[in-house]
């Protein structure tokens, strides 16, 4: 059956029409509620009388308030709702919405790469990190040789990843803002997957020095610049034969048997279309509820697609504390778009408003329902590591190749992308789990997407067989028995630093 | 004879050590000093005894004052030597230093892509751009895929290059500061070397459209989005169907015979020494000066390194439009700085301290050294496109794979990059002549140096002879009977976009 509607909480007084023609009038939808009226496709449509004044309920978010009364089945159309005013951070208090016990879920588990402290890979990597820019070309020539001539030698090392990046010299690196890049380099060296066997190359006379990124014994560090390199295959060749010496200790690592409480999952979307709210997010965050009752770390991120709930975010803060650090990281926010002369732009755009969306709060909930329906209980800054399991928001841009980048510097060790238009995205260091808001999109990218979400929109499957079809496949792709689309067509981003230093 | 230190100018109180053991206690130099110290390799000696609060002088130029009192013939320490104030722009009166004629240079050639708008290449390489980051790793892939199936039966095509960054969506794009790497993707698609026969990838969804970034009939753009593509094999056989269009066209280029007035040549130095400012530089500013004698163009950049010697600089402008034109760039990146809280003392690098470099106004005058003495004919904002043969001055930051980007944008065909200390640089997009300021560095690397300048040091050579040794390395690599040492390794930089605008 093709459903009519989608109301994604039971709390919610709206739902949004999703049958290709919209509702006639007096068609029967929602079981047994009757369209007073024809409501078109992607509008909000009443499931209850909703008084003038009372309050305009969807993702079990108040998202404004109704400013005429609107009765069961009629169109609740945008203009009707009023759009709450933008948050001033500094005024928000903290107020918890609801403190009930959830059900914790045992007994699920995946194959993963324990470490001696205490992380979980879902990969074993051999990664090759650096100090500079510079030394770049020479990584990447040096990954490709080791993946031809060593590689094969060592069947349980699954690749060698290159942490290129564009940091380390040529920058402001004593500024304040500097602090994320050289965080995020070195909280990306201490990835799980990477079994704290990681290869420093360095220059020589770069400002960032080397020791600064490592932590730990089990590094082997190589300047370009060490006098005993007589040319670049003698280079090449010293690398390579410290690389050696970690792959024969990586190629060692076993998979165990692990609970699900170690995962550390990374949420992000992009690439989104109007179903990303409604089909593709609500799953996602069905499968977050999941992971964190049975003990495991959800990320979301994406500030500046997410301030403007800034409200509702306080209320779902475990305490006082936590939704202090995240109206300070939304304050540092603004204040770095505003010293650029740039602000939170004019949202929802047009697109948005004929795609059904009212306003700013109902247009961030549709990002944050990735993050499903439990407290937040910390806040972590970009490029900081994550300390706390349970739900996590993880400061970041929602630029994608960015947010990405953060999330595993902050030991994200497996990560679920969901896309509506399309976006080909990959990762080297861990399994991306591509989720597609729409079954066109599901069917046409059939070999990139992993899981169709739009099967929620055309009646097949329910968001919580989906949001469980999410998190089987998530413990399937981290236990190494499934490879995700990314990773079978060997698909992957650059990792992108987040540095809002200036460069010199 | 080897010389046991070096003073650049007549007029200068300290010289540069450069007897490999230093010099020791007693040892008399520079013709009837002596040494009341043990001094160092690659540290100044005091030429004349100098009070305290007076000028050091280096390139007949104030580098700074000495904060203690210094007898001749010993080593004035770095620390010994107080930093001017950083000039104030506002206050340079423009004034011309001279107005001599210089004689023209005829007759010298080299063999190049003469393109229809004028510009020449000295490649033929097939360019990938795109309008977001979203489509670098199909990119990656396709590029891989086009070398190893279709550039074999092209055999007049060099490479297919993808000119990979990070911008498009989850940036500010209409900040005023977006216009720079706006217009920095939209030059680098329109480098001579393309020959305008551009392949574009874009998503679909992105913020930047394609349809800005180029301009002409000879390219093609391909959506990833398109609905046609289903499936990744299916997207990635449309583009290559795409790229083969371009290919056959590119493989009917032939080289023809170009006067050397078609070298726009960008000069660039990074993981500087001492010696950069002695050897290679001067050695580079000579071979500059050869270019623009026979009617050529040479770019010198490096804001942060040199605007510490804008009264020197503004002194070799044309004329006062040009002046300007400079200061307000300066000015710019000043305030660029500022807002980041950053300033010009992130300059030198802790490797250039320990090469003897004392501060960013030393570094200047060495670093303005590759420039040659010939007038500042134009100065072009970073990201724009050279307009007048000559000398120009790119507004670049230092950050090398930053000014090697925008000298590209600018429509670089050649590159001359000097390393002290050693860099592993190299470019896809056209011939980078690696120059070393030591031999110790030049016999080392003897496989990633194309020419060694530290022969001026050992006597071997004059800057004369190195100065046309280059020039002529310049042309032969530019007509690809020369392969330059970073080619034959295969060893590229990433494009790095700059972008001071911010992400979101």
């Amino acid at each position: 059956m093709v459903s009519d509607v989608i109301r994604v909480s039971s709390a919610d007084n709206v739902a949004i029409v999703i049958k290709p023609d919209g509702l006639f009038e007096g068609e029967i939808f929602f079981g047994s509620l009757k369209a007073a009226e024809p409501i078109p496709f992607g509008q909000k449509v009443a499931l209850q009388n909703i008084s003038i004044n009372d309050p305009v309920v969807r993702y079990n978010t108040v998202i404004g308030y109704a400013n005429q009364s609107v009765s069961k089945g009629t169109w609740l159309k945008n203009d009707y709702i009023k759009t709450p005013p933008s948050p001033e951070f500094f005024r928000i208090d903290f107020s918890k919405s609801t403190d009930e016990e959830v059900e914790k879920l045992d007994g699920y588990t995946f194959e993963g790469y324990r470490n001696s402290d205490g992380t979980v890979g879902t990969k074993n990597v051999l990664g090759i990190t650096m100090s500079v820019q510079c030394v770049s070309g020479v990584i990447e020539h040096v990954v490709s040789r080791i993946k031809k001539d060593l590689l094969p030698k060592y069947p349980n090392v699954d690749d060698v990843v290159g942490l290129n990046h564009h940091y380390g010299c040529g920058v402001a690196i004593d500024v304040p803002a500097a602090v994320i890049p050289k965080r995020t380099i070195r909280n990306l060296a201490q990835h799980p997957n990477l079994g704290n066997e990681v290869l420093v190359l360095g220059l020589g006379c770069e400002k960032l020095r080397p020791e600064l990124l490592i932590d730990g014994d089990n590094y082997s560090l190589v300047y370009l610049q060490d006098p005993r390199f007589e040319g670049f295959q003698a280079m090449v060749d010293g690398i390579i034969s410290k690389a050696t010496v970690h792959l024969e200790r990586l190629n060692r690592r076993r998979r165990v048997t692990c609970p699900a409480s170690d995962l550390v999952v990374g949420m992000q979307c992009g690439g989104s279309d109007i179903f990303s709210g409604l089909s593709g997010n609500p799953v996602a965050g069905f499968a977050a509820d999941l992971i964190v009752r049975a003990g495991g770390t959800v990320f979301f991120s994406e500030v500046t697609e997410v301030m403007d709930a800034a409200t509702q975010l306080v209320e779902r803060c475990a305490n006082e504390t936590v939704a202090k650090k995240l109206l300070e990281e939304f304050q540092w926010y603004q204040n770095y778009l505003e010293a650029g002369g740039g602000d939170r732009s004019d949202n929802p755009t047009p697109g948005n408003k004929r795609g059904g969306i009212a306003n700013v709060v109902e247009k961030a909930m549709g990002s944050i329902a990735k993050s499903g329906t439990q407290p937040i209980v910390d806040v972590i800054s970009p490029g900081d590591k994550v300390q706390m399991k349970g739900l996590n928001f993880v400061a970041t841009p929602a630029s994608d190749f960015v947010c990405g980048t953060l999330q595993l510097a902050a030991g994200m060790n497996m990560h679920v992308f969901i896309t509506g238009r399309g976006t080909p995205y990959g990762l080297s260091m861990v399994p991306v789990v591509k989720v597609s808001s729409n079954s066109e999109l599901g069917k046409r990218w059939f070999d990139l997407i992993d899981l169709d979400a739009g099967q929620l929109l055309t009646g097949q499957k329910t968001i919580e067989e989906l949001g469980w079809e999410l998190f089987q496949l998530i413990l399937e792709a981290a236990s190494g028995r499934k490879l995700v689309a990314a990773d079978k067509l060997g698909l992957r981003n650059d990792l992108v630093l987040f540095n809002p230093g200036p460069i010199t």
